[in-house]
């Protein structure tokens, strides 16, 4: 696996924009001119712009020929909900599918798909808008899983829970208020679908209100929270050995 | 809690180098004279140090008086071994406590504090010698958690599992091969240390011979191991559940 791939010079970089190919970062010579289109593109996108000095994006080139534009692409693609079900199919076991809401941190992002490899998990579903793209940072915290699972990006979380519900999943969304019951006294037998909320915000109240259930690890310190992987973790661990 | 301390100006960052402060970077004006002897002390003590211009030091400054030279520094007190025993004796519960075995990523150590602190463990240990301090990027990932757990550094490792052994604990070490049992299989009951080793190269072979018992996570991927932080949850939970 390539854990970076460039996107470089003005005609690459527009394509590459106009296409939609998973870019993470712009990087841009200071004070260039003729650049307002690509800009315009990345900032619809919600792709940030970095402002750089020519050594930095010479240093940056993997070819010649930059023009003083370079979008940091993707080092992996994006897969299909039907690989996500195919890979249920093959493993002969009931779904375990772990949803996303809004991790934007691609550390974050990474670790969850680390861990949920590791679990065992079918496939990892994030949304369209506000998340991580599988590029270098994510591609490092994954460690590698990225070869091993599925990772989709579909337009609508709520939509997808709708459709996993008709599939016979069921919904667990992960919380920490009292509104959630211990992941210790939940039956997690048959179809999974684990939701992990942003850090700091959680889950949205639409995609709360889409859950069959809302769980929670018990926490025994004074900290509110745990980190959003680690409590992917305690929950799918839960899961693997309680079914 | 402050998030950063920085010691500035020549002599106060001598000094802080020759006490031992914890220090994790120090920054140095490019090209700057009569800075051999900081250099010297900070090399010795294994602590990075960033060239930067002018521009970028009196940013950071905190006072005006750097002459060149800033060194970050910890954001948070050690604790002592007693710190542990007193908390211990407060919760009326078994010792449960989390020894790193040179953990050097802030972010990771940060995560494991995190965590341990949720997991209501009684403190964490880390050696003095590669290991992380406790300073901005650590206090950030740790979330809180700094201020509710006792960290303890101990020049070796070793002979601290020697004297918990001689208080009636259980050494268990997280360990990814087929030598360890599974965390399912491991019966939990009195005094925990867990010792979590290095990403990567995993727990030192002195400190493996001093566990009572090597443990693990069955694994259900493909990708070979969880981020330390992660599996240090999975484990907790695991043991506050058992017992």
């Amino acid at each position: 696996m390539e854990t970076t791939q460039n996107f470089e010079g003005r005609h690459t970089v527009k394509e590459a924009l106009l296409t939609g190919l998973p870019i993470d970062k712009l990087y841009i010579l200071k004070d260039a001119h003729g650049l307002s289109e690509i800009r315009r593109l990345a900032r619809e996108s919600g792709i940030p712009i970095v402002e750089c000095d020519r050594a930095r994006l010479n240093a940056m080139a993997q070819t010649e020929a930059h023009q003083g534009v370079i979008a940091s692409g993707a080092a992996h693609d994006w897969a299909e909900l039907d690989d996500i079900w195919q890979k249920v199919e093959q493993s002969g076991l009931p779904p375990l599918i772990v949803v996303c809401d809004g991790v934007e941190d691609p550390r974050n992002l990474g670790a969850i798909i680390r861990t949920a490899e590791c679990a065992g998990a079918h496939g990892v579903v994030v949304p369209k808008r506000r998340s991580a793209g599988l590029t270098g940072t994510l591609a490092k915290t994954a460690a590698g899983a990225l070869e091993h699972i599925p990772i989709v990006r579909v337009p609508n979380i709520t939509a997808l829970l709708k459709d996993f519900k008709t599939r016979g999943l069921w919904v667990y969304g992960a919380e920490c208020g009292e509104e959630a019951q211990s992941i210790y006294e939940t039956d997690f037998s048959g179809g999974v679908a684990l939701v992990m909320g942003a850090e700091g915000e959680g889950l949205s109240r639409l995609v709360k209100e889409n859950c069959d259930t809302l769980v929670r690890i018990p926490i025994y310190g004074n900290t509110q929270s745990l980190n959003v992987s680690t409590a992917c973790g305690v929950i799918l661990w839960t899961i693997k050995t309680s079914i």
